[in-house]
């Protein structure tokens, strides 16, 4: 349906898109957030205005850029970051470069007075990464990181659950999050880029997963005070993208355990090497006194104090209580947009109106900093504190 | 059908039980082993000998004894552990008292050259643990301990899976233990003791459970290298068996992850305070190169490699794969007694043939020992290395 | 999606299709796989070729084949063979005529020094259809035979349960083909053409199906040592396409047992007159030592040993088990193309890039081969052995 | 429900019961048929006379005999067959003996003007077992032989369809016995005998079976004229009844097919080394002009013409056929007591009144000849002949 934009002006905005040609920079940011946008009429941040999305896309390979932007239907982009920062037009500076390459971009950008959305890892360590939000901070431009995880429906569910006071106090949470990633050894092919296993190249799920958990429990539960962590490499060799067996340097597993404000334990499970005999690719179980619920990427189960059975021990007869019955699936009482998409516009809100956004640079130094700290914790096998970055 | 016994010697063996007047040992022991074993006419060792347990029962409290020996049949019984160890009649002594009490009870029985056998933790610390061991040995007597989570179908299904190659190579194991036990504040009535939750009457979950974990990992998979284990008291104040609220101060759940041989992670939750989203209230789940499984209490569900789905990650529509489908049940092509009778009649063939019987004191201080450091990882907030014990 | 063929020179290749105007041929070589790869922008052989077949129709009949030509949106099209020969344009000769009609024109073919691709049965006899291998070896075309049944997806997913090792050893093989054929005798028009149903005519189930278990056992399971086999003329009447009726002179049902290499024993049952109580029209159960399936067209269900019932015969009570319920459907963790059109291109791919295409002359003439043999154990009534062809 | 014997005289007649200390004479003929006869108040052969079979136990080992007997209630109970049959009051011999016995038993009780009722196979070659069709005639005493197959409720319904004309012309029968044995390798026991897996035992499934497989077809279908048979044994090596592995020298499994009177042809496999992916343990598929049935032990399933769909072979989408579907279950319209029972009852009736009783030592030696046949074309390599026993 199209949107009513007659008594409304239009502002188109600049967006510079750097390192979109990858699965998730093309499908999720530029086709599913920006053009999506822009099919829809742009966004109206206001009753009378509206703000357009007019990307230009960056990257090295001239080749897939030209071709990206064929298939998008994108008439500009450029092989130059330079130009594209010069151009005083480009107001927002967009970056799903691999992380290595990530910090001196955004400075760059930073120093052009662009404001600042970015994917995660923010950068490859914390200092790194809390450098660009002390940069961006006293720049005085607009900041952003993505966690998509928090616009899941299922979490979105869950955390319905929580603000209505579903759960009486919250007790612990458990985490799961995996599957079975083939190794490619046989006909069916690899499902993941191999250098999400070796560990030179950045690869690693301590690395990848735990910058999510960072900012799903501090927005959903309470503060991540303290971590254990340890990793392990359970699948040694897979094959790559030319079918070419490679050792795997980088942990496909880790198991992590984490002590919040207020007395509350978090266990998370990730890993590429398990089957899934459980609701969903991820998985929170949250426990409180009053109630529990069980959340996945798009539903959520609850179970009430009342509901909660009164088991007894006894292996020597079928269990009466069929455990996965006792649990009601909370309904879907509003329509959930495209996760990336719905923090693209509250960011283009935020920029064109001064709300509030969030999830700022600071909050994705975090994330790197608990993946930091889990690697430190797995080496020095021990528990590690999680110093406050400054705000 | 009877047992045809026709050319058969029979040999009564007594067998003294002390403390058995508490519910596992009158239902599970008393009750459900040696009576059981009584009524199917003993237990056959060899095609001509059978032996008939004959038990006498030794407690405290005069009254409950004579009430449980009405209750069960049984003649014999007395509150004099001396008298009872006297009388070379009697040539096996079984201990289910409180575990402060074991220690001095059992030297006394070995002293005595009374065969050993004993319910977990066979003691207050490791090295009274051992001490039983030791001395068991050296008195030449035989020796026994309660491993009955071996014996759930459920896990005996598992161990067929693991026998029969189904995993490949084994790389993690998730254990998930508990329920929601209710505190007694409402009109449901507390679940299990109030000691349970009182540190200073040997309570807490830690002390409790890694005990039954040790042997479960150290059987079925490989031997527990080192363990990194949290407790929590997430609920503070429950109801005791008289009405009267109290102060829990020993933890009711335990957050732990132990190393074990060959490089496998074996993750374990044990709690009284989570709601039970799973298929029983004890899971193992095992992943393997080949496949993976779920044991509960008496079902078992596989999914070989061949049965693997490879998800896609999109929130964004409903996951075509129904993760619950594709795993199938281990079909119960055996017929299961009671766990603790079927360890009961291991240990009496092992006394009159000397047939292997695994699971001796030894294997008990093994047990006391996990939890013991467990208790020290917390306290310390480090991974601990499991020392070997002697043999 | 379009294929980015920004740096990819593409190479024209003519390919001669005769015989072509049939339901077959046109369907699944024309239609579904010619034209089909010329859709999708030819197939990219390397990182930098892409090579476009472009046809030319050959056939007796120039109405039908201008009527075709048209459909397809073909503009190359003759009478004769000779000219499309003489063009050296032309490097690949497919055939899809009628056998008797095949060898002299596939000869021709070679003559002229153009690849070979043919639909099966390559020969009348076993002769014959060696003599395209011979030949076409002697003058260094490349050479291939259509093997369809190979391609199949579920066949694809019983190759992947084999090559993953899951059977242990394979002990046995059933393979039921067929489905009731009407005969045209009441409103129910027939379902084939009635040369299917005349020896004259090169009819028969044993001609036509014996060539595809040899290529499905030889390439599956291992190699076809020797034979017993059995036609039948169940049905002595059918209508054939003017609706006259017609008495039948060949085989409408086969009854076959192969020995294969390495003691395995196929029993294959192949008819047009019996009703389909199973999965598919066609399927496959394999037993091994460590599992079971059952391959239909599509799908594929699986039993491992430890999914493995252990029944008991009692045939007063209805069956404690459900022998349909402990099978697990293989996943479809991959996309299947057509088959028709998959094999095309890994011939194309074979003459471009001279990539391995084992499916030669000489696998088409052991199809002949053991369909001839079958022939004559059905004559002899006795087992006949295989001998090897020549490579 | 009592029966009314008011107005009916009883007469009881002595059964000397030979070797029914194994599981099957035991259960079915023992307890489940004459003891069940005996509770029911004996058998009405006519409107006022009843019979009462009156069981005498013989065997070799006085202590299992001894113990039968009480279990059974049986009071006569000798090791000495000899005497027995001097008894006049015994009228009826039956053998449940090992085949290598039977022949000199019941010539024995032929002899002393026995009737002779007995299990299959009746001899260990088919001029063993014709003579005793050939004495047992001259000696002008009643005759049968137990041919329980027949009185399975399936295949009762089968034979209903048959009688009831459903099927038109019978064109084809597919016969699918077996299920998987497992070998007592693991913790899952050995389930059969394990003389059953040893040639010089007498084991092996052509010969267990193939007696079966005459007399059902002989009976619902036609006459079996020819042969072709082959043996196979799958698994080499099998765990005995103590524990001890052992080198399998017997068939497993058995691939035959037999040619009928009147063109029909069935394929019949006989396998111990099978999952069983099908309706039964044992299914028959009966294919005709009009309809087709599939029966099992207990169920049977028919599709008549007008309910056959018309397939459409293609590989490319799921089936729009769920060709498991359009069959309908045969109403279970009578009650159907235990077979083995049933037939004694038809026996006792024959000796009785003279009703007719057509499974009589002819149709014993039937089955035996049949086997031996299977085993000499497994040997040859070649169809043989069935040869008419003369009556």
């Amino acid at each position: 349906m199209a949107r009513d934009t007659l008594n409304s002006s239009v502002t188109s905005i600049g967006v510079i898109m750097n390192g979109v040609t990858g699965r998730m920079g093309t499908n999720q940011h530029l086709l599913r957030s920006i053009m999506a946008i822009r099919q829809q009429g742009g966004l109206r941040v206001s009753a009378t205005h509206t703000v357009m999305p007019d990307p230009i896309l960056v990257g090295r390979n001239e080749a897939k850029l030209e071709a990206l932007a064929h298939r998008a239907g994108v008439d500009r982009w450029t092989t130059s970051l330079a130009k594209a920062l010069d151009d005083p037009f480009n107001t927002i500076y967009f970056d799903a470069q691999l992380t290595q390459l990530r910090s001196s971009a955004v400075l760059q950008a930073i120093e052009a007075g662009k404001h600042i959305y970015c994917e995660k890892p923010t950068g490859v360590n914390t200092a790194e990464a809390y450098e660009l939000y002390t940069r961006a901070k006293a720049r005085g431009v607009c900041q952003g990181v993505v966690q998509d995880k928090l616009f899941l429906p299922g979490l979105l569910k869950l955390k319905w659950l929580i603000d209505s006071g579903f759960f009486g106090r919250i007790l612990s949470i458990r985490g799961e999050f995996g599957y079975w990633v083939f190794t490619g050894h046989d006909q069916i092919s690899a499902q993941r880029p191999s250098w999400n296993y070796r560990k030179d190249d950045g690869g690693g799920i301590i690395v990848d997963m735990l910058c999510h958990w960072r900012y799903v429990l501090d927005n959903l539960f309470g503060s991540v005070r303290s971590v254990v962590c340890m990793g392990a490499t359970h699948v040694p060799e897979r094959v790559d993208e030319n079918g070419t067996p490679y050792r795997c340097t980088a942990d496909d597993s880790a198991y992590a355990i984490f002590q919040l404000d207020g007395g509350m334990v978090a266990q998370f499970n990730s890993s590429w090497t398990v089957r899934v005999r459980r609701d969903d690719l991820l998985t929170l179980q949250v426990d409180g006194t009053n109630g529990s619920a069980v959340a996945g990427l798009r539903d959520c189960v609850m179970q009430p104090y009342a509901a909660t059975p009164r088991p007894v021990w006894n292996p020597d007869q079928d269990s009466p209580i069929d455990f996965a019955k006792n649990w009601m699936t909370v309904p879907t009482n509003q329509i959930f947009d495209n996760g990336f998409k719905t923090q693209w516009e509250l960011f283009l809100q935020h920029i064109s109106t001064g709300s509030p956004f969030p999830y700022d640079l600071r909050e994705g130094a975090k994330g790197v900093q608990l993946a930091e700290l889990g690697l430190q914790s797995w080496s020095e096998r021990r528990w590690v504190d999680v110093p406050e970055l400054e705000r």
